[in-house]
């Protein structure tokens, strides 16, 4: 029998699942769960949309519940709730309350017996099993993680937010000579500006100051003034027919030493090119939600990470198969 | 208290394992054991060694048993002797045999209540669970894995087998414009020529015929026919200063589709730098080392490989500075 699952939310990241779970013969989607009117949402997928008091009542056709919300305000919040009553999957990514969610996540889902995996994605998620495995191994070393070239929704936001801004999209854009030396083994210290450029496509309203919305682009704190940064005004047509995407990726990278005397240097990879963000994280859900059913089913209950999960728990293969063909 | 290590088989393996044991303030390694008479073995470490037949009477002071040996005729019979007295850890590498060794580990582990790891290294191990990850998200795609640039054992041996070749290193070497093509999510079919060219260093005996080594290098089945290979003759001491070292590495990809309509591609790669074959494979399995002890402490017995691990296992943090830092 498929592994039935139901999403909360339907965003980028739930229309992801709907591609992703139509790639996996033992998943099936059964609904999906909406704040807004349920009349109101329509899936690509055609599969029922109710709304979010409908939840409590299916649990018994809910094998593990994707939470799509956002980390900011809804998995705070919706991911402890719902721990309690289904196996859950989320990818809330706000790296310095994860100690936090874990616990209130954690006693939720032992209470009710179910299987939590939070921060799943690929920044938390596989970027985060690369640094664990590649630290486990290098003892000795070094870890750099670059991210893009790719779009980062929050800096295009803060873009959009500043007076005479029709639209802007963002690229977060690694520096090529950093990640040479990187992988050389020279272990640089580097400093923000060294490590990433950004780049901003900006629509602006008409007759707007645009020396002033490039100054205010480039001096804004946190976002930008710590970093090189380039703004292109073009216009709405460009921005619709060149940066509809949603692009991104990175790269973890750890170097190290080993040898009696440190002789050896070693460099460990890992990269993502991705055309769309949130259908890969989608797909890196979808295979963890196939892992929290098994572990719950064999009752290993409470709150769990990537780092918690046997790579075979992901797989649909059988032991035999991944054995044969994978090792 | 240290996990205590054993080592049988005293190696290039062996002597990676005793740097990376340096590199683990939970590990301490307790004794080398060798079939040769143990006066004649001196370890770079000072760690003692012992004759094989001690081994058995030191069970109490052994928490994990490194096998060294080879993959061709030691492994297959002392992993599955061991197992049943120790939780071990060994690199068998011979990818068709997998399923018969894992089912001897696993019979014999099983009865002694032991944890053994088998097929730990990079290739089968890293690149083994990169394979599986990248299958279990991407699930409409396709793999590919390339080796080198680094020095390949097995080639190397066969050119110094030729009448007339005193000594020889050969390079196996990724094609650039394979990998190029790879990424670029081209999904290329690619020939055995197509992906690897091999490069031979050759010292030949005096008054040797090198047209003819040549020739018999480039046309050897199975290690060179199929390949683009170019021979170059050097003297012996150019091959001690310049071609001494044991490099190797390679690179996992796998490319795939997502969207209702396969419209995005996807790349993840992982890729391994390493100046010394020998002594990153031994880094690996002493983070496995410490896998196989916990699993054992927790009741897992029986064979496992690298897929069966959960990947905290490998880390001497604690969960929570795992979540902390890494996650």
């Amino acid at each position: 029998m498929a592994i039935r699952l139901g999403i909360l939310g339907y965003g980028n990241l739930a229309r992801g699942i709907e591609c992703a779970v139509k790639q996996n013969d033992d998943m099936e989607l059964q609904a999906v769960f909406t704040r807004r009117a349920p009349e109101s949402v329509k899936t690509q997928s055609g599969v029922p949309v109710y709304g979010i008091r409908d939840l409590e009542g299916m649990k018994e056709d809910i094998d593990v519940l994707m939470l799509c919300g956002g980390s900011a305000t809804d998995l705070p919040e919706q991911t402890p709730k719902y721990a309690r009553l289904f196996n859950v999957v989320d990818s809330f990514d706000t790296h310095a309350k994860i100690p936090e969610h874990f616990a209130k996540v954690d006693a939720s889902a032992k209470e009710g017996g179910k299987t939590a995996l939070i921060s799943v994605g690929w920044d938390p998620g596989m970027f985060s099993l690369n640094r664990l495995y590649a630290n486990a191994i290098l003892r000795d070393g070094k870890d750099y993680t670059f991210w893009g070239k790719g779009v980062s929704q929050g800096h295009s936001d803060a873009i959009r937010r500043i007076p005479g801004v029709k639209n802007a999209k963002q690229y977060t854009i690694p520096v090529e000579d950093a990640l040479r030396r990187v992988r050389a083994s020279e272990n640089p210290e580097l400093t923000t500006r060294q490590k990433h450029t950004r780049e901003c496509f900006v629509v602006a309203e008409e007759g707007a100051d645009l020396k002033q919305i490039e100054n205010e682009i480039k001096t804004m704190p946190n976002y930008f003034a710590d970093y090189d940064t380039t703004v292109h005004f073009i216009s709405e047509e460009e921005l619709l027919r060149d940066h509809a995407g949603i692009p991104h990726g990175g790269f973890v990278i750890r170097t190290g030493k080993t040898g009696m005397n440190k002789e050896h240097d070693h460099v460990i990879e890992y990269s993502l090119k991705l055309d769309s963000n949130p259908e890969f994280t989608s797909c890196v859900l979808v295979a963890y939600a196939r892992a929290a059913y098994r572990m719950n089913s064999r009752g290993s209950f409470g709150c769990k990470t990537v780092f918690d999960v046997a790579p075979a728990d992901l797989s649909p293969l059988s032991p035999e198969e991944m054995r044969s063909h994978l090792l």
